[in-house]
């Protein structure tokens, strides 16, 4: 799709382009789609893969992206069970922008820690 | 940067790269930076163009992304005062991440949306 296609202003009203927004709206969604992209993770692996993230809040995180269709829950049935979540395919393509989000975070996140530090120097 | 590099196990702890993810963790945020891509503008203009937001939430959403320095104030001492909202070099950065996001949405928004709807048949 060519940029002038995106570029109109029914971009900015309710529209599909903006279900992209709403789903990154949240940090988190954004954090275990992008630890769930090489392979299918247990619960509890993936909270000890990105640190910093409640049990509750990752349950409540994967059922959302189940709900939106980017996870799908797998259960063995294993002595013990095993649960795993996995990407769905259309999970796989928010990949790339999510990509070029954490490239543009190693590029320009100290410029903008520093804005901060100066806002708060202002104040 | 290459894909490599984004991919440490590191992304997922606090780093730089969430930055990006914790910036669009707010709508709004995205919406006005896209509004703003092509020229400043007035906050009244913005609000007529973007559609659906308040003035209450305008004004918060520019000020917290001057706060992080990918937005800036100008005023201009007219009869009446002019004030308008303008991308810094910074902000301007994040636009070609942003666009890949809408595309996203304008691609696969009806998926996402027909996912919910699946969800909410099974409950």
């Amino acid at each position: 799709m060519a940029a002038d296609d995106v570029a109109g202003e029914a971009f900015l009203a309710d529209c599909r382009a903006r279900v992209a927004f709403d789903l990154l709206a949240n940090t988190w969604n954004s954090v275990v789609l992008w630890a769930l992209r090489d392979a299918p993770e247990r619960p509890g692996e993936l909270r000890a893969r990105i640190g910093g993230i409640s049990a509750k809040v990752l349950t409540e995180t994967l059922r959302r992206l189940e709900f939106n269709g980017l996870v799908e829950r797998r259960s063995y049935a294993e002595a013990p069970p095993r649960v795993e979540y996995a990407l769905t395919p259309l999970g796989r393509t928010l990949l790339p922008s999510l990509e070029a989000l954490g490239e543009w975070g190693f590029r320009h996140g100290d410029a903008v820690l520093e804005a901060q530090d100066r806002s708060l120097d202002q104040n």
